[in-house]
């Protein structure tokens, strides 16, 4: 069996891992630090794995804004991210030049998406969105076949949503303030509400009907536009898995029967729904950007 | 040459021509009255053009929501329109009926799309919109070098969008109210706010500066979903031509430089236009799509 490299990076924690798939891999995770200081540690991971020279590719998922224009000379680094020190790091050249092997990089949401499109929710679907709620909000998915990447990529996060009325939080979106689906539902914001984490919160406080609003009006624009066959909802904020019932329910309140995707009471459970891989979606993700990687440029090597 | 006949169906009038492409076409408009007399006329308008069987197929772009499930009985009819008597109306078969030609049917929006992107300001383009405001507001076009079509298709006219303050229009539309797009910022919501057509009203008038907002608004969403490369906008609204200015000058502040497909003050004005086709741009799609289903289904007849 071949083995690939797999790297998530997160503006949290890195997530390393070696292996070819859900039912064969090894992982490590360690927090987000310098760049320099994480990337060189996710650099030793994939040596010491790669001792027997046995790794064929790595695929890499990462956080953003980034990059991905090929011929661009800034091809790889991040751009106008707000994670401090992160700014302009280049996410791609260090690990290509670490080793002779093809390495693949994509948004970590469009490599979670790949995840679950290989082996998981939305295997074979021609049209579903992936979305994932945890410091930051973001998208990725297929539509028409498609992944929505190439040198123009969604930002999912940041769509302009109704205020819920008597709401006064001022959002946390440095872009948008409480415009935005990120400034007004992200960890990051619910964080600010209530000078808590999100696992800290009990289930009955507020905040979650404010938060699945949200999700909700948010998940109606998706559908309106892309009019997705499944929409994924992972990260941080959804284990609070409460958070489930609510939103569905308030989708199809808001749809109120005005829409062609036959969305019903009966079916919502499975359209709108955890993530089968869960937390290794990404990392799985990964593996697929590295076995296309490996396939397209290094089984000749 | 061969000829080819078009129709573009419409809540307010019906448009009908035949010929092949824009330098090559002759058309017809009527009034909508009831679904017996309107298709009747439009079924009259091919069959005199027809009287030496040279019409190879008919390509039909038409108002919705329409059930465009293949496999479905009720393929080609009105679902749940506003339009008063119409519902449930099929709008494919009668045509079918009546000529023994290829027919083929979609939304006005996809339509209208195809012919941009056969003839106009979309031609190549891998992945753009294409929205009309008019009575209501729809939205087509590519994305990933694909229709926006099949069983499902999109509703863009009814993204959720956040209220301007001190706006106290209830809204117009009849499933969402005020709280989407097609209820605020349509030209029936205009006729609403103001008890005049769009085309009575002053260039100063306030609504102008709402109306260009939620145009704004709903054009960031559809740029953070689907990153488009261009999103054209025709329909009787955007007759008034000054809108494009405010609208585009609203998008760059919304935007506030997060994005990744450099739109910026240089290059808004050829990514958010008028389409090239103008007020043919569906007659001219549905020429493309009778072509398609004559090459498809109808060459060898």
């Amino acid at each position: 069996m071949k083995k690939f490299g797999s790297l998530e990076a997160g503006g949290t924690k890195f997530v390393c891992a070696v292996g070819n798939g859900p039912d064969n891999f090894v992982k490590e995770i360690f927090p987000t630090k310098s760049p320099e200081e994480t990337i060189n540690k996710a650099i030793e991971f994939f040596k010491f794995h790669n001792r027997d020279c046995s790794l064929k590719a790595i695929g890499i998922g990462t956080f953003g804004p980034i990059n991905l224009a090929k011929e661009s000379e800034t091809f790889g680094c991040l751009t106008t991210t707000p994670k401090v020190n992160w700014e302009n790091t280049n996410m791609f050249t260090p690990f290509k030049n670490a080793f002779e092997i093809p390495v693949s990089i994509d948004t970590d949401v469009n490599t979670a998406a790949l995840g679950e499109y290989t082996w998981g929710s939305a295997k074979d679907l021609n049209n579903f969105i992936y979305l994932t709620i945890g410091t930051g909000i973001g998208g990725g998915g297929i539509i028409n076949g498609s992944f929505l990447q190439g040198d123009q990529y969604p930002e999912m996060g940041h769509i302009f949503l109704p205020k819920i009325k008597g709401d006064n939080f001022e959002g946390s979106c440095p872009y948008h303030d409480d415009m935005c689906f990120e400034g007004l539902a992200s960890g990051t914001s619910i964080g600010l509400r209530c000078g808590l984490n999100a696992s800290e919160i009990i289930e009955s406080a507020q905040v979650w009907e404010r938060v699945a609003e949200y999700i909700s009006l948010a998940l109606v624009n998706y559908i309106y536009i892309s009019a997705p066959q499944k929409i994924l909802i992972g990260g941080g904020v959804m284990k609070q898995t409460h958070l489930f019932a609510k939103i569905r329910n308030n989708v199809l309140k808001h749809l109120n029967g005005y829409n062609h995707s036959s969305i019903n009471q009966k079916n919502i459970s499975d359209y709108i729904c955890p993530p089968d891989l869960g937390e290794n979606s990404a990392i799985l993700g990964g593996f697929a950007l590295a076995k296309k990687a490996y396939s397209t440029n290094g089984s000749s090597n």
